[in-house]
């Protein structure tokens, strides 16, 4: 079966988006030019066909100001709200996403990538669907914000399978989720 | 000047206890017999000859039932309320935590171990007076608990020294603050 795997960055207090959904803290001043393949990023979008995200975090990408970053992937964005044409090639999900996700699964094809954010990702963590997390950490501290698993979670444990850290400022790590 | 480093362990969502303090969740049922010396917890206590923390942690601390485990060094008690002689080494502040923990900072000595917990984190945080984070992250998700820094803190940047990787299951790194 194909997996479900979270590939995201958080603060080192578990956030991954201020509390109105900025991600500029991401960005290093010093270093502007991010090597996504030094990161693994193109490495791990190899591996996937299909993405899949809540709203919020749909429209966090469209204000980057940029082309939609997938365009050669499957990208299913949760919501009972945005279901019209979009000029982007997304498909807008009404339905329950653990069932929607659940059923994904089950189809041929590569790894999904669990997007985010945080609503989405509770939902599908407490549903036992995500297989793998590859977490990157940036050593702040945000005090506040949206965290990588709204609300209320079971406590979940997981393995940690590899280790990289790059320049000494993101640490990223691939973990497995572990029954506990 | 000694340094104030924080050695500690979190959650991956950040979290250093349960809501009602425990720390349960950081022993490995498989694996009960931590080697204290792997996880450069001796080396670390060498380096240090004064401890302080909050009064709750304190509290935690005896509840583990074990002796005081730090009878070496010079221990200060953050409290207003509990000034009494107490049968372990050491001493209640009911001073202001930043005055004191600066005066601290001038004296001679080793480095000061701030045990925690997330309030007099916080306080010293804000006040510029933690040098050196030590974090051990266990890749457990609690979703909710004490924070390492409770409450609203000044988004705060480290530069990331040395990491290491304890059996797979335990993260710990060493960080000195960076200005923004």
């Amino acid at each position: 079966m194909r997996k479900l795997r979270l590939y995201i960055a958080q603060s080192l207090d578990g956030f991954i988006a201020t509390k109105t959904g900025s991600v500029d803290w991401l960005s290093d001043p010093e270093n502007p030019d991010i090597d996504l393949n030094a990161y693994g990023y193109l490495d791990f979008c190899n591996t996937i066909d299909t993405t899949i995200m809540g709203y919020n975090t749909y429209r966090e990408i469209l204000n980057f100001g940029i082309p939609f970053p997938y365009p050669d992937k499957k990208n299913y964005i949760f919501s009972r709200n945005h279901t019209k044409n979009d000029p982007n090639p997304v498909e807008f999900i009404a339905e329950n996403p653990v069932n929607f996700t659940a059923n994904l699964k089950k189809q041929a094809g590569k790894d999904i990538w669990l997007i985010g954010g945080g609503e989405i990702n509770k939902l599908l963590l407490n549903a036992g669907l995500i297989d793998e997390i590859i977490l990157s950490i940036k050593p702040i501290f945000l005090g506040e914000g949206i965290k990588l698993f709204a609300d209320t979670i079971q406590s979940t444990l997981f393995k940690i399978n590899t280790v990289n850290i790059f320049d000494k400022s993101i640490i990223q790590f691939e973990m497995i989720e572990k029954k506990q």
